[in-house]
Parts: structure tokens; sequence; C-alpha cells
């Protein structure tokens, strides 16, 4: 059986992935596009997708028969809406991050996918699916004992200019917000920001590093270096401190050269390099599930937990030194 | 477009081969299987290709007009007579290695290719798919001036009692044999072998280790340990020293860990475990080529000249200390 | 020249200082001992002092005419006597951690130095004197840029059933507190102290692990991690993060072995051993600045400094959460 | 007790050992240098060693009631003559490698030392004392079984113009003959010499990289790739491979930074900084033994066996691909 997909969004990410359906994975194909921008889409049908309808908008595409199920990769603000269209529809829906901008939105989603009664949604953290993320869940599960600390970085060589404080959390931090919950399988009761000295290579409006100090259920206390302009590469950082041991998330890997009076390997610079093989895991993994009519992988809570708790990082960030509760309401059964 | 393919053999290999085109590879369908167990056919069926049918012999597979594509992953003896079969028929073939079980088998696969005029055989040297060896190869290509000496190892954590001498060439260094040639884009002019003190967990009828000194057409000069019972894992190293530089074959992923006193990460024991991602790519790429009528990857040469080294190595073997020359027939413009 | 050394306290510490003059180190000999307990000062002279003459207390060694410069190895509450006791004879003076037991006392011999006029005092923080640490300064100081974070860790395999929450500052941090100082070539302006999930390890009147956040007069963020029951090993780490790159402290120079499925090294248990060499430099340093008549390295000021901003920690622990502030005296022109 | 040194030629390595003694170690003092260039002597006395006197010989030197212990650190030709007239006098003496330039002449001190019936001479072979190379023998003689190859590395980053093809044996695998014996504990029963692809940054009477292949009375082999054009640094490699394990020599401390998108940190590549810190300790172990009457550390013997195995190695150059013998004379009970 093959699964019919229609991808709502045809930007860099939503042509990737009709890529990555139509070339890479086995199980499912491409069968139906749809863009606000009209050209785009019908580039993508060009390129990677000859077979594909174009719809006009994401509802009809949502309601064609000949669609199984949907990827949802069109700008941010516009997520809502067309994952509450594949609920009503009950088509399997995989969302691109944020499951919406703001946690009501997200939330507005949880409780339609409450009603429906299973789960139809899976938001696109991919890293989870990351080898060494998930290596490094192996071995926090069953080797280094109790998790008391983690210590973690997710550095950028670079940003754009226009780039604000806020960012930092939303666009930044939302992967380790999500990653962590997941490693240590607990939730943050709070959240600190700490503004170290600036970079001179910080655009004007953002504070650049910070570091954020979280506190998980069980007394986990998370410390994570932001540092979007630290220039020498994209760099992420994991280490879980536990009552026996410690483990730390691999490096990529790379080549290892003894030349020039130096013992080197390259440091990825581009996000995308360091994460790409995540991506056919993770969409492979949403195929699976929707072949079975479900959804696999981080739920719409998670998309609704990150939104609360990124809210209260941005909280933290706009009163330096203090110590910003996060409260959860209570997890719905469909996700225990 | 589905590549409809057929399989020969349907042991581990062939089995794990069929799974990976139904379920995991993008572009084919498993639609033939031939074995001589039937039951294994039928067990192969079952499980992952559901829709195959199931053909008495081979040759019969090969000239079934449903099938587009064969794998060949029989036992080794009967590699030949597939793969002239399905040059015959003008079908890609993909063929676990050895191409052929003597050098003179894999010289009329060459001969039959040749007269087909274009390629259709891939060979199952699946370390050239490797992405430490693809890093590897690229910066060897590129960083470290001319290559001057390879050091290398292939240790496995024991072998079965009936492993002999012969074994550590035909089995094990045969993947040297290939990817240090296509590393290098160079050829074998000579080998020698060396027997170490041997270990006292070889079986009976197996020296162990044994170091084999390979020279190429540039003067390269490369040492391979050979331990195949080696006890602590299963390791794959490799060290390219060039004019200006040394670059090394990395160390699988792993997670560090800090733990009873030492700094510690696991080393694979499963040769499986350290190349099964390279398995996907090598298939891939056949499906590719195959899509086009025509193959790409190690060619029906490679083969041959693997099969012509590793003759040379075991005469080496049975003369210690002497220096056995190698000498290649001219290569047919096919393969150039 | 030979400088003639009285050492005051002849318990572990002061024999092992005893030995290393005597049988390591050129330039000086150890010609008088003291001790409370007279048969631990006999001990020390019959095993690795023959000719040192034993004075029944402190202040008469640092009287005798044969003693051209002392060592304060006794327990902490005495420091602060014997010190000044050196300094109002004019004659160098290595004082082990503590300089004194509180700020004050350690006000009291930075005053009598300042007196003096010139410098006699060097504090025993060998963290400055370790290989590693000064490799590390060096490219802290060169090739990473301004220094925006540390990220640090003291962690201890266990601790005594008596230790209690403040010792982790008193007795470890201090060393974390003296050596970024002098890495950074800053102050500290804050403190605040954070407490994760306790380790099922730690005493029970212990607090274990714990964070301790500093900030710089530069804006630098500084967080320690002290966990002194961590069980897998005593192990110090620290990561520089510049405006450029990020430098961290080599690891301890260690055998990586190949063995049991694992690749691994073994990571020290004692603190001793992780130091050792660093005691033999920090002593030549004094003894070569005393046959100048002066002292060298970490300063009265620097012991002085250090007491203020422990105590600052100790409060921090007090009330968690709370960010205290730390505030410095003038430094007087010696110490510029 | 001071022990009263000599030092025999006041080059480079004589005025080292000089300061050495001097200013760093314990137990010692340098009364009498000696050199054929005068001012060379005086300037070292001038410089590190004010109250010792000059000698118009080195025989003078020797005979001198004022000498407890000799060095003899003259140009390798006049070693023997020292050598033998120390032994002559019993004095203890400390001899730079080579004990001398020929084995004959190796032989000649043996039997002198033997004939004065307990140990005198210790030869400069320094490698036996770098921390890291006796870091590797505890484990290679603990935990790792029966060694069964040895993989090494002495690489340089570049040579004088005037060097020739000898020289890679007798300047620079000596060390290797030495410490791998010493490793070991073992001797050679044969080599063979094998050439690379020659370097294009090699002097032109110098062929270079070489590797040498050494074979051990236990049948160990060893692999020493010798390779002093390598452009990119001092380095020194050797991995031992055992039944049960394989153990490596660490790399030298360095700090890594993360900085340009590399992953780096620095490869010395002066040969005198990676082995300094051993300089120090085989002159205390050699004070040490002379302060009771004898030597420690590598014998008269070891000198001698290395100057017969690195004849053997010349021998193997000139006849690249021959295995040429090694045979020792029997082992006088002395060196038991």
């Amino acid at each position: 059986m093959t699964i019919r997909i229609g991808v709502i969004g045809t930007g860099a990410i939503g042509r990737d992935h009709t890529r990555r359906i139509n070339q890479v994975l086995a199980g499912a194909k491409v069968v139906a596009l749809s863009d606000v921008n009209a050209a785009s889409a019908a580039s993508v049908k060009a390129d990677v997708a000859p077979e594909a309808e174009i719809f006009a908008t994401g509802e009809e595409l949502v309601a064609s028969a000949g669609v199984d199920a949907v990827l949802v990769t069109s700008w941010g603000a516009a997520h809502e809406a067309y994952v509450l269209a594949a609920i009503a529809a009950g088509k399997p829906c995989f969302c691109e991050k944020p499951l919406a901008t703001t946690a009501e939105g997200a939330r507005r989603i949880v409780d339609a996918e409450v009603a429906h009664g299973s789960r139809l949604v899976q938001v696109g953290f991919m890293r989870r699916y990351d080898e060494g993320c998930r290596m490094l869940k192996q071995v926090v599960d069953s080797a280094i004992g109790q998790p008391l600390m983690v210590h973690a970085a997710h550095r950028n060589p670079t940003v754009p200019d226009h780039c604000v404080t806020e960012m930092a959390i939303n666009d930044t931090l939302i992967h380790e917000i999500d990653v962590l919950r997941w490693l240590l399988d607990d939730d943050y009761v709070s959240a600190q920001v700490v503004f170290p000295r600036r970079t001179s290579a910080a655009p004007r409006d953002l504070k650049d590093p910070q570091i954020v100090l979280l506190e998980t259920t069980k007394g986990v206390r998370i410390d994570v270096e932001v540092f979007v302009n630290c220039r020498y590469g994209y760099d992420i950082q994991c280490q879980v401190v536990g009552e026996e041991g410690i483990a730390s998330l691999p490096e990529p890997m790379a080549i290892v050269i003894r030349k020039d009076a130096k013992l080197q390997n390259a440091i990825l610079t581009d996000w995308k390099d360091r994460f790409i093989a995540s991506y056919d895991v993770e969409l492979q993994d949403f195929l699976a599930a929707a072949a079975r009519g479900t959804a696999s992988g981080p739920t719409a809570w998670d998309g609704y937990v990150a939104a609360i708790s990124s809210d209260a990082c941005v909280a933290a960030q706009r009163a330096p030194g203090t110590i910003v509760p996060i409260s959860l309401p209570a997890r719905p059964a469909l996700y225990a």
C-alpha cells in the first residue's frame, strides 16, 4: 500500500519533504501540493512531484478524497488552521514546528485531537530522531543512574541582523525545550535567564549569548547556553550528569586530520547538515504510523507544552535574575 | 516509475535486501523471489514481499518479463551463472561479493559485460558507501597531498572454529582490497604476508593475526592487520599518510560515558551494525542506476581485480616473507 | 646558595613538601621542623629531613636565625598567626590554603604585608601551577577573543559522612574561586547557588550536587558544578567560551585501551594524583622567589579575595535563588 | 649528601643537563666541566655552573678526586673512551646515546663493566622515562594479554638537507629500537625495510618515509613508520596489539579549541618539547643510583644491543625486501 500525501506549503522545507517522500523513502507518494504562492507549488511539482495535483487552498487539499495524510509546512501562522482541518477530516497530519504560534492555539489543537479520540498529529521536533540523541537517551535510561543535571549548548555561527532577543527562545531554545523533556521524561517547573557579557558580533536587538536555567518536576537542573553568533560553527552539546555517571551527546562524525601542526577535524557550520539524516527517520516514522491511520513521535501535547515553556522563558528574559514558574494543565489521557 | 526487482537467493542477505527495497527505499518493489530452498523463498515472501511471485529457478526469474533488474544474493558458487544470465538478458544486476569464486569466472563476467557494451553489473562492495569511508576519500583526494602509506586494520571479535588461514584473505581482507583501491584510485603490484605471534584464541587451522603488505602502482605501501579473533570488538581502522598530512577513518558514533573510574564508549562487536547504513545507500545507488537501465558503483572489473589480488595474497600466505607480484590485464575501455 | 627552610606543621602536606624540598627540588633544604605533635615532627625528621632541627613552637622556628623562609602547613586555624610572624620577621612564607579562616584574618595579613612594603607571602593555590591550567590560560589570553562564559565542574568520587553543605564552597569550590579569577584576570561581583536534585549518595548534611553561578566585573558568567559524590572519579573540567572560540582544560594523560567492547581510559579517583606535579612547580616557584627575599605566585590579596568570595557563596547557599553581591575593597598598590 | 658531577662535553645537551642538575634537581651539583672547545666550557660555567672547575681534558676530569660521577655529553665518537675511563675509575657514568659509534665499541664497554663487576653506566635513552611510555608499559604488562603486534610511527616535520638514508635508522629509529625492546621485554630476531613512495619533501640522499619491520624472539611483529619530513609535526605513535586488547601511547597534553569551523589542538613540532620532562626524570634516576655508587635505567648492554639491532636495520635498508637476521651474543649475568 502506498500512502497518498498532500503537502501544504512548498517553501524550502515543504520541497525537501516532498523530495524525501518521492525519492528516498518507501511506502508513500506526494499526490497533492498547495501553496499561497502558486508558482512555488508548480515548481516543486515540476522538480520532485510530477504526478501531484495542485490545490488552490490547503483546505481543499485536506478535503480531497485522494489524500490520505497531510504535511503542514506552510509559514507558522497558518499551521493551526490546517492542522485543525486535518483533524476534522480524520487524516494523519505532520506539522512542522511550531504547532501554533501561541499556547492557546496549540491548546485548541490538543482539544480537537482529544475530541477525535486518537492521535492524528505529529509535530516536527526532529531532534528526537537524531541518531546521537537516540543513543544518548538509551544510555540515560539505562546506564548513569537518576539524572541530576544537564549541561547543554546550542550554538550557531551567526544569525541575520533582524534577530531579536526573543528569537533565541522561540527559534533556537525551542529544540532543547522539547528534546530535553523527552530525554529526561520530565517537565519543567521554572525558568531563569542569565545574560553573560555580550558578544560584539551580536545584532543590535539581540542579547547574545544567553544562559537559560530550567528546573524539572524531579528537581533536575538544566543549563542551556544559547549562543547564536559564536562564529566558529553550528554546535549542539548535551551532557547529562546522573547519580552514577555522565553521558554526552556524540560529536558528528568527522575525519580527524594531522596537518599544519594541528590535530583537527571540521565542525559543521550549517544546521541542515547536522540534522539532515534525522528528517528521513522522522518522516519515515510519520509514514509508518499514517499507514495505520494514526500518528507517532512528538504529540500535539508536546507542541503545547513547548509553547507554554517557551513563553515562560521569554518572560524570564524580560526579568533577568527572576525565577519564572512554569505550570502545566493536566495531561489528557490520550497523551499518557 | 517503480522498478521491479527479482531476488535470487533468499538467505539472510537476500531477505534483508528485500525488506530494504520494500520497506525502506523509494522507487522499487521486489516482485520475484527464487531460492534452491523453496521454503526460504516462501518465508521471505510471507514476511516482507507479499506480492512477489516465486520462481523455481534463478534462470526463470531472470527471464521473466515482469522483472526489470536482478539481485544475486545466492551462495557464492552460483553467482557467476546468474550474473551471466542477467547480462544475457540485458538486465541490471546487483551481485553480492564475490562476483565469482575464481578470477577466471569473474573474467567471464567482465567479458560478457564488455560484449554487451554498457554497464549492467554492480558488485556488493558496500564499504564504498560507508559514510566514514566517503568522508575519508574526500579528504584524501583534497587535503593531505599525495598518499604515501596506508595503515589499516580489520578486526573481528571472533570467528567460527572451521575458519582457515585463507579465509582471512577471501572473507575479510577482500573488503580492504576493494576499498583501498577505490580510496587511492590505484592498483596493487605486489603482496607479502607476515604472520605475527599467534593468538591463543585462534581456531586450529587459522593463523591469526596476519599482516598483509601491499604495494601499489604509485608506490604507496599499505599494511593491513587482519585479526579476526581480537576479542574486544569489530573494529575497522584506516589511516592514510600523505605528503602533507594524515587522515583517519572516523570511529563509529558512540556515547562517551564517565563511569566507574573510566572514560568509555562502546565498541561495536557485530559487523552488521558497523555497515548497516551503507547497505541502504548502496542499494539506493543500484536502484537509481537500474532505473536508467545501467549500473553504478563497484564494477565487474573491480570484482575481477579483487579476485586477482586476493589470489596473490593467498599465494603470499603460502610463502611467508616472499613478495608476490600482482599483474593485471589491460583494463577494458568500458571501465576507464 | 641553598635556602634554609623551616616547616610549621608536619602532617601529610607538611611531610610531603619536606620530602619535595629535600629530595626533588634544587636549591633548598629543610633545616627546621615544628608541630604541636612532637612525634609527628620527629617522624618527618627521621624519614625525610635527618639534618633538620625540631622547634617547640612555630614562633621559635620563625625567629631562628638559621631559617631563611617558612612553610606554613599547620591546620588552618593556626595559619594566620604564623604568617603574621613570618611577615614580622621579614621572611618569605608559603602558606597552604586557607590563608586564614576568616576574611578578617586574611585582611590582617594583607595589611601586614602592605606595611612591610614588599611581597613575602605565597598562598598555596596550586591549580595555577597545573600544566593544563597554564596551557589553558595561554590559549584564553591569545586565541579565543574576549571570554564571555565559563562552564566548569569540580567532581569528587565521594566525601566523608561528616561533610556539610558549606564545605562544598570552602573546601572544594575555593580552588575554582581562585583559579578562575586568575584565568580570566577578573573579579566576582555576584554569586547565586542552585541546588539540583540531590544524589542519594550524599551524606545527611550535605546538599550534593550544587551549581554555583558567578558573575565577574566584565560580565563573564561562570557556572561551576560542584559534585563531591559523583562516584565515577575525580574530575576537573573547565571550558571557556570566548567571542571567537572555545577552549577546554585538557583531560589528564591516560592510556586509551580497546578491550571488552569498549574504548576506554582510566579517570583518576584521587585528587592528589591529579595535581601532584603542580606541587613541585609551585614550591620551585616559591624557592626561586625566596632566594631573592620575596614571594611570587598567588598573593595574600588573592587569599583575601578568595575568602570574601567564598563567604558570598556560602551566603548564597543559604538563600537559594538569591543573587548575592560580592564587593571587594580597593586593591593595595602592592598587588597591582 | 650532594653528589659532585663532572660533565664532559658542554654543547647543547651538556649545557642543558648542567642547568638541570644545578637548578632543577635535588641532590647533586656540577663541580667540573670539560670540552674540546674551552670557550664552550667557560660559557656554561658562567651561565649555569659558576662554582665548577674547568678541566683541560675529559680524562683529567674523570680522574679528579672531587668528581663523584660523570656525564658524557661530548660528540658521539668520543663517548667510548670517556665511558671506559669512568669505568676504570669506578665512577658512575651517564652517557648520551650512542654508547659508542660501533657495536664493537659498545661491546668493549660491556666487557669493561662486566669486569668491574657491577653497574656503573646508564645510557641516555630518555624515552623509557617519558610519562606516556611508562603508563603504556604498565598497561601492556597488565591489561591486554600477550603482545602480538606493535604499530609505531616516528615522525619529524623536517630534517636538514645533508640527511641520508642511514640516519633514519641511526638517529631516528634508534629510539624505537631501544624503547620497544624495553616495552615488550623482548629482543629482535630480524629486520626488513620497505620504502614507500618518496615524499617530494625529502632531501636528495634520503629515502623518506621508510617502514621498518621487526620480529622479536616471541614472534611479536613490529612495524615502525619512520617519516622525517612529514611536515605536519613531531609525532610519536605506538600501539600495542595484545591477545585481549589494544593500548596506545597517549597524545601529548594539549588544549582543544573550537574555532574557525574546526575542533583542533596543537601538535608539537619540536622533539625537545615532546620529551623535555623525561630528561628530568632520567637524570634524577641517574643521580639517585650514583649516590649509591651504581647505575640504573638503560644499561651498557642495552646500548650494545641497540647498536647490533640498528646495524641490521641498515643492512636491511641496503637490501630492500630482504629479511635480515639479528643475532645477539649471550647476555652477561650482570644484565640479567
